[in-house]
């Protein structure tokens, strides 16, 4: 089997924005995809991990586009994991259009839970480190790593919104392209109209619950390039908590 | 051609809620998705339609499942034609599992508008009304057609919400599966843990912007149905007006 995995995905209707191009929430929400069908066929996917307590779980993920699919197009989705240590895999993401134009790349950090402790373990106890055998070290990824997203008390309030039925996934919390779209909802049209989003980056603190309340604070943190932080407030205790922050250039 | 188009799709992760089912919403979009692959490869698609200055709109939608495609499920919508007048046309739709067991049923109204002047166009004149070849007057749909959703003035003021860059289509309105989203949001994971949704309708009315501000009136009109009015706030005018209805019952 090809180490790198390969997936075609449609930009449909409804998963287009204003100006007709996909929705990043939609192509997160496809890389993940992918990312899934990948590690099921080589097998470390979730389905199977799930049957001896163990599961991924995604702490970063950077998506950086020239271009977004036109709606109703074909688009390729390329995954390979890139390099593996002990507590975190790094994976790659390439997408194509159609006509084989490279339209972007991204880039994601993943850890291994215990999904009873909730603790990190150890990835090369799944199969003998079976998946050292997929690594891809070679193939361009001309994209930044994911850095360190720095915002200071600067960051202003936008927004609080209460956590919904439908942002909630099977595990009980908020799943990781609702976060995305949320941010996103930060800007508005007018915006998006004379500003197209180049890199997307977001990386994930804590897990927020159905009856959080989610807080967006912003910080311009140079020229066309945003920080966002997300702070949960607990329904039980009160307390607040940094789920994610994200940084958008545009 | 076989008159009755069938659309296999899977249930992704993402699209599951808590209990590990696919979101109403999600299977809605599928079935809009079914719709334009159905009538794109008859003929009469939504892109064929848009050069001759027409375009479908879809005016009232029913579903009503026994069960909903469980999380990884490959789960089929079959879709046809099942009358077409001159200014309306109703489709069907029919959901099974991967193992054959029916699932649910869907109904739409579908009116056809010259997109220059909004105004309703005659569906007939489209091929010498060549839709009439594909009708489909036989195969069952075992459920109740959209009735008129009624509802007093009782019914009390739950929510507003400001309409986002998310919400928003090609079309440049807040597309039809986010009413959908957004009706479901008013009741809580507790409510869901304890009720199962069997019927789900809506009566589209008029179209939501960005910048509209949408309110949520609801009526408990039955025991384990309730009705959902949709309300915009014009951005510009301050106007208040009707945009959907739904019923639901559980």
């Amino acid at each position: 089997m090809d180490k790198i995995g390969k997936y075609e995905f449609v930009a449909e209707p409804f998963h287009c924005d204003f100006s007709g191009r996909l929705f990043l929430g939609h192509l997160g929400n496809q890389m993940l995809n992918a990312a899934d069908f990948h590690s099921t066929d080589r097998g470390f996917g979730m389905k199977y991990l799930m049957t001896i307590n163990r599961s991924w779980v995604l702490s970063r993920l950077a998506i950086e586009m020239t271009e977004m699919p036109g709606q109703h197009e074909r688009y390729l989705v390329e995954t390979w994991v890139e390099s593996a240590m002990r507590f975190f895999t790094s994976r790659n993401f390439r997408v194509t259009g159609s006509d084989g134009r490279v339209l972007g790349f991204g880039r994601s950090i993943w850890a291994m839970i215990d999904t009873e402790t909730r603790q990190p373990t150890d990835i090369f106890s799944i199969d003998n480190g079976a998946i050292k055998n997929w690594i891809v070290a070679d193939k361009p990824c001309p994209i930044e790593q994911s850095s360190r997203v720095k915002m200071t008390e600067k960051a202003g309030f936008v927004r609080s919104i209460d956590v919904n039925y439908n942002d909630i996934d099977i595990n009980g919390h908020v799943n990781s392209v609702k976060y995305i779209e949320h941010t996103l909802d930060l800007w508005d049209i007018d915006w998006y109209r004379e500003h197209r989003l180049k890199r997307f980056e977001i990386a994930y603190v804590a897990e927020t619950h159905y009856g959080d309340r989610l807080s967006f604070y912003r910080e311009q943190t140079a020229e066309n390039e945003c920080c966002v932080r997300l702070v949960k407030t607990e329904k039980q205790t009160g307390k607040e908590v940094e789920v994610c922050r994200c940084k958008l250039v545009f």
